[in-house]
């Protein structure tokens, strides 16, 4: 089963998507199986992290924005604005697919595991998802 | 297939799962497929990287070590340790699952590969991956 | 279906094997599935990334030369040359499988999309994916 997720983002930061991907695996039927999540773009990523305090996840960005600093003079790909090519490295350092099992009818995640879409840009947009599950 | 891998380690390092990951692929039976490796944790990753030289997998160590410092003044989630954070960052630096195709019912592996368990927390503890096996 | 890509490298940098696994994809008939590349070596990886204006890439490369440099005086490993261990972190902090959703008989790209071998060692070289692609 191929399936899709459509996510308004309002900016730079996490969020998360995991009972919009928990949905698709019920809706699929499949009780033992493999669930891939796929990003389509290049300046967000797809990311496992701690879904409780939200402090380590603000935490995380702040790290990455330190590391991928926007205006660096190394940058020759500016036309898309400053956000645009921090947005590429951080793509390139995380991931863009995810698979995880599924059993019982559910993604076997770990208790404090989420699944989130992070976007790097800072522009307001919608980002897609494909989502494959299968046996 | 399902089946689960449960790992205890001593504390920061790479831990080899390779022997562990391909019994289960022998036990499945499947001869040509797709084997998934998922870690259930947030502060632990899983790698391929060369099993040859362990100088290799020491320096990778180090450097990921200074890189992610402990005790940025950055870090706001300090209440689970020093090594807590640190352990975030780097697991979204690396990955959280592996797939690896099956071929002539053996992990189609290159000659220097082996899959580890990142671990980045200091302290001992049990950490579980699910895997899975499909055609 | 299980088949290779076997890719020759002029030295380091992006190399893109979009087409290739594509053509894959078409040759195993299948219509809705995954297709998985893995990448069977420890110092090159495996990445999507912007197809549109190269510059992007340029700069992602250039900025990954300056954070893992070469003699850093923190390696222990290098019998193999000053790009080798380098390579092993690049490989480490990127990915070594992609798995991508087969739709309509073809890869579930986004429009700027593109798959690519990144080579990190400098010299000449053959590297080898084995590409999955199941339902």
């Amino acid at each position: 089963m191929i399936g899709e997720i459509s996510v308004d983002v309002p900016g730079q930061g996490l969020h998360e998507i995991t009972a919009r991907v928990a949905e698709l695996v019920q809706r699929s039927g499949i009780r033992e199986g493999l669930c891939t999540v796929f990003l389509q773009h290049t300046s967000a990523s797809l990311l496992i992290q701690e879904n409780a305090d939200p402090a380590a996840r603000h935490d995380l960005e702040c790290w990455l924005n330190r590391l991928v600093a926007e205006n660096d003079p190394l940058y020759t790909h500016t036309q898309e604005g400053p956000d645009d090519m921090p947005s590429h490295i951080k793509a390139a350092l995380t991931a863009v697919s995810l698979a995880i099992p599924v059993r019982d009818g559910r993604l076997a995640l770990g208790t404090w595991q989420g699944i989130y879409l992070w976007e790097h840009r800072r522009q307001r947009g919608r980002r897609r998802c494909v989502v494959h599950i299968g046996t």
